[in-house]
């Protein structure tokens, strides 16, 4: 029999990406009690690694980390199937943040069949929306089965949209803003700073005959520098009104005001953990039970939260 | 090969206890595309049975009924665990909204054994408080880890407030509301109608004497008829303020204003769905994954809701 020491009962983690997203992992894992973090895999490897990081490990592939239990993908969303598919084949979990809500169904078949291939879990589309908002939409419908569900999203940055903005010619940066103006329909707060000798009114007309702004309500402002206005906070309201049973008129309302990198980061964690609990498969948040993603005893959970 | 109809396929759901929870279950089932109610198990069985019932099998004792899947148990709550004993030992499985937070871990414990020596599920504790509340206050807890959460009840009436001042002496009838004040303080609105010769005063002092009173501020009332004020409207507004990972000031919020009975019903309803997709054992809400509580077909779910 081996006697393990108590740090070797943690949960091992890696972070796969080493972006915003991945910053606030490393502290989300370092603030659980019952997780390491056992590496981080980045594409410069151990090159001008951040101060943060000095006593974890950097490498350049997975492979080269020992005895990972759950990788967390904070990579952009389109390369997450394609990594999933990696640390899946290599026998350690996944969980990531994939984000494309028309794709979802097709990443989560994708992936269960490499996980139940290889006896271990991916967790799909884990952060806030999709993630715990996907939670508590389910939990809504579930209250009130006929009715009507608004999502609002913000104040907070949208990054599509900035990413549409800056693909404009003569746009430097650009920030765009998404301002909820309820029953799921969002105001447009445009913030773009110039290259030299760009026109203002063209570029504006250009935003505002782009697909993503064509249908909103759309303000375009000029600035002299849009990253002076960056501010990661950002927010829900999620409303339903419908009928229990016969019952009509039951209302529901959830809001929240967060910064958007640290819940995401918080929200993959908890999958992480829940990741060990599951059945071989893939799995959105809808599929897990709540009380899977928490630090603690199951009895005293139950009797603290129930 | 048996060649179902499509009624067959529908879960065979039995109603024990015909009160205001067993009416509006009934109203909830009949809602439910996939759910018939196989029939009423009522003290009185078919005797003096209620209009709504006329096409409904009542019976004394749910042995009577046939091919019952699960039994929704519409009882006191102190007759919970009595008739979930007597159901599982059946192999039926059973649902509850037993309500006393303090007994949850003890009724679950209880419930488990039978349930696992029967093969089958037993949903404890579902209605929305606890129930649907215990879910959105295990998100919360898991989204901000470290951080206060705070449940205000109301307005609505406490059943448990309301039958401690009708054992008091002098009181033909009382109604307490509970109405919240903020971080999880609770005023008591508290309605009397008295006996004849009755003393206010001397009533009065003895409610805010009572242990259900001694701590909240209480105001008492007399009117000439407590059933005129009668509404089952109630409400929950659930707050947490924490720390994701290592950053603090994330803030979360649910409400609600709902009909009691109907949503308690409708949380039943759902879980008894549920009961038939887990493991044999018994469950709190918050060891149910939410996509389980609802009707419809899997990827149809996800895409919709996630």
């Amino acid at each position: 029999m081996t006697t393990f020491s108590s740090t070797n009962t943690k949960i091992k983690v890696a972070i796969v990406g080493y972006g915003n997203i991945g910053k606030y992992a490393l502290e989300a894992i370092q603030a659980s009690p019952d997780m390491e973090c056992v590496g981080v895999v980045r594409r410069n490897g151990a090159l001008d690694k951040p101060a943060e990081l000095a006593d974890i490990l950097v490498v350049k592939n997975i492979t080269e980390l020992q005895g990972v239990q759950v990788a967390i993908l904070a990579t952009p969303t389109r390369k997450v199937e394609e990594y999933a598919k990696q640390c899946l084949a290599l026998g350690i979990n996944t969980v990531d943040s994939f984000d494309i809500h028309t794709q979802i169904v097709d990443l989560r078949r994708s992936l269960d069949a490499v996980a139940k291939e290889h006896g271990c879990v991916s967790v799909i589309s884990a952060g806030w929306d999709p993630g715990s908002d996907s939670i508590v939409r389910s939990l809504m419908e579930s209250l009130a089965p006929k009715g009507i569900s608004y999502t609002n999203f913000g104040p907070g940055r949208s990054m599509g949209h900035s990413v549409a903005v800056r693909a404009i010619a003569g746009v430097r940066d650009a920030l765009s803003m998404t301002i909820p103006v309820g029953t799921g329909i969002h105001r447009r707060m445009v913030y773009v700073e110039l290259e030299e000798g760009a026109d203002f009114k063209t570029i504006e007309a250009a935003i505002k005959a782009d697909p993503y702004f064509v249908n909103d309500e759309t303000h375009v402002q000029q600035v002299p520098c849009v990253d002076d206005l960056n501010d990661v906070g950002h927010g829900v309201n999620l409303v339903r009104k419908g009928v229990s049973g016969k019952t009509h008129n039951q209302h529901f309302e959830f809001n929240m005001s967060i910064n958007n990198p640290a819940l995401t980061a918080q929200v993959l964690v908890n999958v992480a953990r829940a990741s060990l609990k599951q059945q071989p498969g893939a799995y959105t948040m809808i599929e897990i039970p709540v009380i899977d993603m928490l630090y603690g005893d199951k009895e005293e959970l139950i009797r603290h939260l129930v």
